[in-house]
């Protein structure tokens, strides 16, 4: 008897020991997620070579860097990890989708389970970082990446305050019809040369948040070298070399984050 | 202008901060491996059950459990991580392609970068685990691999003792048209359901040793729950529940190996 | 101009660069403190073998083993660290001082920072073991311990609610004039034999609690070999060999704690 | 029955659960060390500013930065860790002992035993930080030290060469009656205000060097503030401080040291 798929399951490498692990207590929600979101605007031009068709830069050319620390993980069995994830404004343009949102860059994150599972089922940019938990000291939040002892990033969020109502309002209306994740899911032919995938897709997701502050947001990225990170350093320069014109507001928030919305499955744009 | 790929390179996810990085320092050379390898008969089975057509058992259905310890990476600028890895030893018995060899069930490495190459370009079902470098006692080699602080595997080498001539003979007959690493490359639809890539593949490397010992070994599976290891608890238990009919002589080698032979790079079998 | 020692400072090794560094910023306070608390009666005659005099095991025999997630330590600039410590009930009946407390068999910590200032400045016998930080998944929290890749404890809670007037009105009476930290601060003569330093110290602290629950905990303390863990074994097996008679409730606590209090220094019990 | 000490043997907190734990198989021994040494000239008025009486700088104010990576440690039962230790030349003019050696001034460890045997049992100044193994690529040796994911240094040798007969002759008569690894033993009274022990100590060790290179090293220590690194940035800034006035030539060494010297023990200066 050897090994067959079964089609209605969903599988990952290696496939032939089942399909992905079920359990009653699994699902999509990050039941405790601590974020710190620091906006800017830089130029358009320059992301814009970033963005491969029909991506385009939004009305305003605005990055956005998140570090999320997410506990009591549904799908882990109630573990955790943190992530730095990197996005652009976007409109996608396709020849049926056409949407506003965000391009996800590049996402780094402490654990490769989730990694793989974003990257070959979601088509999200995921790579390793150390990326420690945040330290909070004197009202100010920090965190970091790294990687073989290399720092990649600093971010930081200080002068935390509560928002207004007029703030709140802008916000959710800032975020009316663009709550739209997507990416870039490539993926070469077996040899690493040639295209096998190469489709543009949407993650949806949802969120609730108990708790938010604004503040003062600082992001510095590093310039490496290939021998400091041979797998990643032409990221982060890139990413160094994108200007920051001018900060948005910074916001801390506590909350909650559904990754699996059974309405709105992770699809392929066109 | 908007980020188009070129056609000769070779990507990785983000493809759009260019192709994957090159360097005249790399190539595909592990300069030094460290490697305790342990096999053992199993049952036919029970292991047949785990092959995906056109793989079938090989005459003797034989387990493999490798850990290596690799250091001065070239593609790695020179940095090292541990991996063990699980084969059995197996025909494909394809349409064009008939090769003996060995089909890879599972690797886990402690460093994400080569997981994600290895997984993506070659469709070696590679996962992330905690595993320390071999500690070496009183004539004992002995490592293990965990995850979230639970133990997947403890293996161990011992009673060590330089290779007889007739030995040596007889492990190079036993190679002898069978060094054929072969695996599954299988990648979901987007959002998981469905199956855009599924393909065997065969990817060459090369190894010369400079030094060989025998001994005993013994590898010593766990039981795991969800809980304990929501990702991979499958993978263990199929693993665990493998008999162990007799182990065949451990083998402790040094040396070095490279995994990217311009003349016969990863290809698909059909 | 050679180094002197500032008789009024707080030094560690090394002391030569100066004292042990102050920041406006610093001071005792863990802000966040996420705390498992699981008692258990035990053996009163295999307890007191691990008691130096004058300690005694108090009324009743009983074992309690904290595991704390710490984040927002003011004294580690806002980082954060995990612990499972491992006490005794016991009376010090010294010649001037007689305290109920607890008596610090062990304590594990995933940070050497606070190890180092915690064996040294206060004799609380605090070693290393990776700690992830608890998952938290049905209901149910986990967390573990291990060094090496070798397991050493298993604890969780489960059954969680919310406690009765008369049980927190219990918990507060059982505390009163019970919250007494204590250990034995031994320093080895150079070269490690003979005594230098032997003596009982008190080491206050102050907590507030902002969330309590109630629940069923369960530990589980493995066997280890020296090959295992060289520098632990004696005490996994110590603790594995100590018999659990009953269980208390167990306890789920958010909170914060200062561990300095300008009124209640540590200091030495005669 | 309490617990009491064995006069004769050996112990560390937690000292109730009996001795330092002996083994057949364990022994001073580090079987297999990889060390990257770099020495340089620095400032002379400085360096005597870190040095207490009666360390004085030796005729040349040399600061000596040493990486290495061991493995096969016997009473880590074959474990290993890597280190980056900081040393002066100096001579101790004590009333009894005057000696030529080494005065050590930091050394960072990314394993927390060998720290605490090292600080209470022979005054070595150990400290925690994430310490990867070297990196070796285009024939550059390379390693860092970080903590909190704050880089403390980065070094490295290059153009490595066999050494000359004559540079051998050197190099041994240059540690003639040299070879005194020395510190200064300091622990606190409980509390942390005032001194309990401060002494000078001796801990001779022994290597054999099976295999040495010469080249050209190079060390970049880092500033950091106290938000990065709150319990070792002033150790950081001091050693960035000293100013690096010219490179004694690097060694890059195989071999194995011994650590435990039956007639010549760990002992304290006078």
């Amino acid at each position: 008897m050897s090994f067959t798929l079964d089609p209605r399951a969903s599988y990952m490498m290696p496939a032939h020991f089942g399909p992905r692990p079920m359990h009653p207590n699994s699902s999509g929600w990050y039941h405790d997620v601590t974020a710190m979101t620091i906006s800017y605007i830089t130029d358009r031009e320059k992301l814009a070579a970033y963005l491969p068709a029909p991506y385009e830069v939004d009305e305003e050319a605005v990055i956005t860097v998140t570090y999320a620390c997410s506990k009591n993980i549904d799908w882990l069995a109630g573990h955790g990890y943190n992530l730095i994830g990197v996005t652009a404004a976007v409109i996608h343009k396709g020849e049926k989708d056409t949407l506003r949102g965000t391009y996800t860059l590049v996402v780094w994150e402490n654990l490769t389970d989730p990694i793989l599972a974003g990257r070959e089922l979601q088509g999200i940019p995921k790579i390793y970082a150390d990326i420690p938990d945040h330290s909070l000291i004197g009202g100010k939040w920090r965190t970091n990446a790294s990687h073989f002892g290399h720092k990649i990033i600093d971010l930081s969020i200080d002068n935390l305050r509560a928002p207004t109502e007029a703030e709140l309002k802008l916000g959710a209306e800032m975020q009316e019809g663009r709550d739209n994740p997507m990416g870039c899911r490539y993926l070469a032919a077996a040899g690493g040369f040639g295209t096998a995938i190469n489709e543009a897709t949407l993650f949806p997701s949802e969120s609730t948040v108990s708790e938010v502050q604004l503040g003062e947001g600082k992001v510095d990225w590093k310039h490496l070298t290939w021998e400091q990170n041979p797998t990643q350093f032409h990221i982060v320069n890139a990413l160094a070399e994108l200007p920051i014109l001018g900060y948005l507001p910074a916001v801390v928030t506590k909350g909650s984050t559904n990754l699996v919305l059974p309405e709105r499955f992770t699809r392929t744009l066109k």
